[in-house]
């Protein structure tokens, strides 16, 4: 069975990156820098579920996008997350939370309404991710 | 600096296992099963804060926590999530959801009251983890 992205996913999101083992996307939602790790391996729910290669891609992946993210954007915690309590499809969330944010000190998830990002907002804000994931987060 | 818990952590959990990495311990809530793993590393509040071999520690405490309560406690999805916007020291959250739990689907933090576990059933739960995780899951 091939990989295929789950559709709310895929419609939650825009595709940043596209890495060894997951896919990194960004979540439609202006009020946090909220990527979604999702690898490209069919039928998995759970890390456990990965192969003892790609648990340690997926590490290392997790790794880069924390460190891309407090390189290029302003981050008080990270909050790296698997849950799939409403998409079973693995994905890891690496989010970008800043104590002035709309949900902190709480989770995000389910809390108020996405924002939408300004477009040109946005292309300035996946330029500069990809350009800290390429540089390790160092500036 | 050597390692100390955080008094906050320490009140809200039980000791169930101490490994080379993290101290694993049991949230006091019976809604749920959910386990904490703190890193015994002072000062440390992200998980990229950690060293490459503390690191790759990480990944496999996480998954034998994980291995370990699939194998003996009913679980539909694991939560895995290091957040820390309440309190910084690094740990991660390691829970067997269940469909019909308090939450579900919702992730569990900050969601009613926690519920006591009765003394009996506490004691033969941290037995039954500490087999699963000595035997790596395997029944």
């Amino acid at each position: 069975m091939p990989f295929a992205l789950d559709p709310r996913l895929e419609g939650d999101t825009y595709l940043v990156a596209d890495w060894p083992l997951c896919e990194v996307r960004l979540i439609k939602d202006a009020r946090y820098v909220w990527l979604v790790l999702v690898p490209k391996r069919a039928g998995v729910t759970e890390i456990v579920d990965l192969s003892a290669i790609d648990r340690v891609r997926l590490s290392a992946e997790i790794d880069r996008a924390a460190l891309g993210l407090k390189a290029c954007v302003p981050c008080d915690k990270l909050n790296i997350a698997a849950l799939g309590n409403m998409v079973a499809q693995l994905h890891v969330h690496v989010i970008a939370r800043r104590k002035t944010d709309a949900a902190w000190p709480k989770p995000v998830w389910g809390l108020g309404n996405p924002e939408a990002y300004d477009k040109a907002e946005l292309s300035g804000l996946i330029a500069r991710l990809i350009a800290a994931f390429d540089s390790g987060g160092r500036p």
